[in-house]
């Protein structure tokens, strides 16, 4: 049988399950819903990045007519303020300081949005202004203002709990992350040439289309949010622990979500909005504008500085890795986020001594969270550079140099976690075929390669998925993996479909409701292809081995002679029943399902650096072309082609448009994409003044390139894929500046500025 | 231990789970909802019973501006326009003919409700009247104008196809049921005295405070409905049939629901707003006036003629009985309510020989359907009233004459079913006692008694019930029984606490949603406490085997060592878990939960007279003391005893709540309410022409016994109830009528104005 016979709905691009309403505008966000009573609510928010709260009044607000309450450190009548992801470091309204640009101070909640508004300008307050600590080197200086003057409370995040070190108690270091194997000193002893670097990574937002939109409701100590969040279940605990109730108490409904990219991880503007609701006693609606997602959540900014020692002949001895992650005001996901870059930051290469250390480090900035790619680009941009740095010092091609290194399939990454599970090398010499490495530049053009790994699918994951199989034979998946854009509903309907043996349209996906979802870990760290994936594949098994029990029984025989075809039990030739009538029979009437559940959840390992094995390796390569000018400094992108490690692409137009969309992604902080403060205020937090990667920006020539090797652990074979073509686009970029204009660049994003001072400097 | 300690949450009256938000005026109803983008319908309804419809011209209407689109026969688009219950007789508008006083003709989608009702006049019309039949007597006689000339595709109602008996083709019977045992002419030949009389019944409305409410929304051939139903997987499978589409594509939401009694069973005004929603693109919300709802659906009026063949000494030898059930101009579930009256028309005696015939009978009047006891009090009505005509007319107190032919616990009612499973004697006795029966009467003031029998839990039951166990240990509990005010949610979720030994607090119920919500065949025939009972008691057992299999591993203990209590899993001394610990420890991580599903089905027998035996019987007695004022025909109930059989009270305040709710219904069928027609123009569709029972007319002295002898099949010997209390009223009320002024009442309402007639003919 070929392979495409093989499979029935699996490896199509079907139609998307939410295809044609999102096409035609009638999806409903949380932004069209309304509910009965509801109110709204706006922020305030502090002008200054750290300052002292002297006075906060919010007597002329509340009095203004169609205001019903103003929630500010003065109003919380008793209420926990305190809330955040990996600590609970972060508060609904401001107590004592206010630590960014942005950082709520008061909320007032009216019959609209415009008297809200109004009424946030009758709020008086009264700051003493600090010293502000807005970029990384300010924070880590000694003597430093101090963010936090107090250790906030840990939590448990996805399993694991985060703690400030001991060490860096009274500085504004708040995790601190270290690994090594080998011995690093000796390791630079050997090496014949050291090679010491430090690489910027911009602070950059995510931009989803959607902004941060929550509607809470309180009722009778029941907790309704229709939240747009990549993370209900992670939400649902956070609000049950808010409020000190127990998680049955808390549901979580997500309507469609226009984009996510990580920023709507954890939790965010959730607690205020429940906070206010229970306040008044009435549904309340939180929509952020552009200015506010700006002052929500962002990638962190990073510096790396990166040490490494090779011999004569190209072999990587040594590598010293010190990455600093700017977490903002608050922690959010930044421990986890630096743990990861921590991780991450060695590279998919052979190299015997290791040393990492990574940092979050509160500063008086918007804070930073999870954003696709998770940590990994703040490395792989270093690494990846350096690399090619090192080639061009050495001598060698950068493919042959990067060969000479690469880990093989089968070998180590660290002790304990999964072996590297795909040829790193094939896939260079793929993306180098592709992009024409080797061919003749043209003046002030060049080319440049980058490969990249992440360890995939997350950490301590528990996950599972139900069908329900109805008495006519369709077919409803209910899985916890959340629509952000990518795909998933589709594709995870593809496998119900394929592995019940069913027709695509035979399966349903239900609306995601923390009631009657099962749990999952979170969407993050394109996991759901592989975990969510296995969740469904043992769901259909269970609901197989119902239909086969009850087929069995029907048609007299061994249950194990039961196959399923076309939506049919059949046990040889003639003895067949559609599952309608394998149900209708078994419960006599028109009526009753048949309701299975399958679960994955991660193996805990203590020999595993993380504690828990990867899932799988995301891996990418990539190949750009590009254009320097020399009077302007503008970079244009001719050419880029990304290879990406997919397994088994489910669905392959989805694959390819993930991918390309982590490439447009990785453009804009390649190129364009900033946050800049001015004394720490945040200056271009809207659209006209931060540059986002359009049409016009897409590559002359783009080409996608899906490794389908069947090597990932999910079902067919496939990995997940949507953060990994992010990781090689800056150094592929860096690296084909600098084969243009001999001009090295550590710092992002290249902008025309950035590329005409640099090449000035160094000319 | 004592019986009280014996159980944690059952038995005791726990604050109702929707007690707060009903309270407090929150709870929301489809009334309250708006969808994004929602239209609003009104219907333009038949002035006429009967009538051609010779032109419709909604031109006009469409044309003003707010009116997006008008449904008439003639702008169905290609669309199926039939629907119905038990036959697909119903057109979602009119399409050759009327056929009563409110048949929907036409329907207008505006912006908003005022311009909807203004367009509604801008619909020409044309009709050519014709002769109506609005009564039982018209429809039946020779030559009837017929209310339809075809027979209607038939359909299956809850697991049995009723059909229209060839020998009544080209009548206006639809359905006839018979049943015979015994013969019943010799048993006439063997009595010593026989009596034969008529009773009538009238055509009542079930008002509930919410009328119908339907909001729909199609998008991309998925149909989503926000339903006031009592009845949502019926309702999904006729819609999926209306648009014949697979039921995974159509989803029900039922939000509060403000009352039911049987009037929001199956399937109303869904099929037309979904029509509009498909039509429009766009939500449409169906909102009924009262009028609306009175034009909707009623009770069946019936005329029962009943022959009872006694011996000189008492005995019961023969009865014939003649159910003629008016189900007007559309059949819905009226086959099935006469089948159900019939089955119930001998009422609870030993008879040896019977001979039933019950026909359901179109006529030209507002249909009847369901409606809380569902055939039964127009054959309660007529049998114990005749009983106690016998009783007087032979010289019998009622009381003795009752026992000496009551069914004993443990006979047979009719072959297959299930035996009788109370005590009939005692709870007659007792009802008796409590009354005050054999006290001196003083002048027009009466006692009278009843004893009624029905099988209870309704026909081909399937149901599941489904318990979530999240990782905290709280629990979410999945059920297709839809709250109409019984308190069901509250019952069960005291069931699956007691269940698996968690404080009943710990228990919240997800929101029906027939994506989510396992299967309920109906929330119909009192069957919720015992079949949703049962299924939520053994979803809980399944859940504890998946507790106790990893408590053991937990605990390293075999599995049938562990025991339950306090949420905790135990094993012995200080081998103990709590639930939240076990998951903790299961999935090693604060996450996954654990998911269980319990299932009922009824056994089918063909040796049963209906195909299935009865779940329980629903048996309850009745006595009442009345005056009658000689000059004004007033009847006034100076007191009423109430005695049901329970089993056992789940929550006893509600158990007293519903079998209250049941005597103050039927105290409005006995005295006051009856819809009237002039030429088939009804003339009191309204609260101000039609009278309610309202507080005033409560009883004086007003008790209600609960008989607990834990004889049910449910959880913990329960029954059913909530339909019980409703059967003796009226022939209690006849009874004592009799007794207070000696004259009989064959025909309700008991109006003044009837009884004051009454009083004059007999006199």
């Amino acid at each position: 049988m070929s392979k495409a016979a093989k499979y029935q709905v699996i490896g199509k691009s079907r139609q998307r399950v939410d295809g044609v309403v999102k096409a035609t505008g009638k999806a409903v966000y949380a932004m069209d819903l309304e509910l009965p009573g509801m109110l709204h609510a706006k922020v305030l928010r502090s002008p200054f990045p750290h300052a002292r709260l002297v006075r906060i009044d919010a007597g002329k607000a509340a009095a203004l007519p169609g205001v019903v309450t103003v929630l500010t450190r003065e109003t919380l009548d008793g209420m926990n303020p305190y809330f955040g992801s990996a600590y609970k470091d972060q508060t609904i309204v401001a107590l004592d300081k206010v630590r960014y640009d942005g950082d709520p101070v008061a909320a007032v909640v009216a019959d609209d949005e415009a008297t809200a508004t109004e009424a946030l300008a009758l709020i008086e307050t009264e700051y003493r202004e600090l010293p502000a600590v807005t970029d990384i080197a300010d924070a880590i200086a000694p003597d430093a203002p101090l963010v936090h003057e107090q250790v906030a409370e840990a939590d448990e995040l996805h399993g694991h709990a985060y703690r400030v070190p001991e060490a860096f108690r009274g500085t504004n270091i708040c995790y601190a992350y270290d690994y090594a194997r080998g011995d690093v000193d000796k390791g630079f002893a050997e090496a014949d040439e050291i090679f010491e670097d430090t690489f910027t990574f911009p602070q950059i937002q995510h931009y989803p289309l959607e902004p941060h939109i929550t509607i809470a409701r309180v009722e009778d100590g029941h907790v309704t949010l229709w939240a747009s969040t990549q993370d209900p279940f992670t939400l649902q605990r956070h609000i049950a622990e808010f409020f000190s109730i127990a998680i049955n108490k808390v549901r979580v409904i997500v309507p469609h979500v226009g984009g996510a990219y990580g920023g709507k991880l954890s939790v965010k503007n959730e607690p205020l909005a429940a906070a206010l609701a229970w306040k008044t006693g009435r549904p309340v609606k939180i929509t952020h504008t552009s200015e506010e997602t700006f002052r929500t959540i962002t990638r962190h900014p990073a510096r790396f500085r990166i040490k490494t020692g090779v011999t004569r002949d190209g072999r990587l001895v040594a590598r010293e890795c010190e990455v600093h992650m700017g977490t903002g005001a608050y922690a959010d996901y930044g421990p986890r986020v630096s743990q990861k870059a921590g991780y991450r930051a060695p590279g998919p290469y052979r190299i015997p001594n290791v040393k990492v250390d990574a940092y979050t480090v509160y500063t008086n900035a918007v804070p930073a969270g999870a954003f696709r790619g998770f940590g990994t680009l703040q490395v792989t941009w270093a690494y990846e550079s350096q690399m090619d740095m090192i080639a061009r010092k050495l001598g060698f091609d950068p493919v042959e140099f990067r060969v000479r290194n690469l880990l093989k399939k089968g070998e180590v990454y660290t002790r304990g976690d999964t072996l590297v599970d795909c040829d790193l090398e094939a896939g260079l010499r793929r993306t180098a075929k592709a992009l024409g490495w080797g061919k003749k530049r043209r003046t002030n053009r060049g080319m440049g390669l980058s490969c990249c790994m992440k360890d995939g699918g997350g950490t301590y994951k528990v996950a599972s998925a139900a069908i329900k199989l109805n008495s006519d034979g369709s077919a409803v998946l209910f899985t916890g993996t959340v629509e952000i854009g990518q795909g998933c509903r589709t594709a995870l309907a593809q496998v119900a479909a394929e592995e019940l043996a069913l027709p695509y349209e035979a399966v349903t996906v239900a609306q995601l409701d923390t009631d009657s979802t099962p749990y999952d870990a979170a969407t993050n760290a394109s996991s759901s292809m592989v975990i969510m994936g296995l969740c469904v594949e043992r769901a259909a098994a269970e609901l197989k081995r119902q239909l086969r029990r009850a087929g069995a029984r029907l048609l007299k025989c061994k249950a194990d002679k039961i196959t399923f075809k076309d939506g049919q039990v059949r046990a040889g030739k003639g003895k067949r029943l559609s599952y309608e009538q394998v149900l209708n029979l078994t419960f006599g009437a028109k009526g009753g399902e048949l309701l299975a559940k399958g679960t994955y959840q991660d193996v805990h390992s203590k020999k595993a650096v993380l504690g828990s094995p990867t899932t799988f390796w995301e891996t990418s390569w990539g190949g750009a072309e590009v254009e320097v000018d020399p009077d302007t400094g503008v970079v244009k992108l001719l050419q880029y082609v990304s290879t990406a490690d997919v397994g088994k692409a489910i669905h392959p137009l989805q694959c390819e448009g993930q991918d390309e969309g982590a490439v447009m992604f990785a453009i804009g902080h390649s190129l364009m994409e900033e946050m800049q403060y001015d004394n720490g205020r945040l200056l271009n937090p809207n659209l006209i003044d931060y540059r986002l990667p359009s049409f016009n920006d897409v590559p002359g020539n783009f080409k996608t390139i899906m490794v389908e090797d069947g090597n990932g652990p999910g079902p067919y074979g496939a990995k997940g894929l949507g953060e990994g073509g992010l990781m090689p686009v800056a150094p592929a970029i860096g690296n084909a500046i600098e084969d243009a204009v001999g001009v090295r660049v550590r710092e992002l994003p290249v902008t025309p500025e950035r590329m005409w001072r640099a090449m000035r400097q160094n000319g």
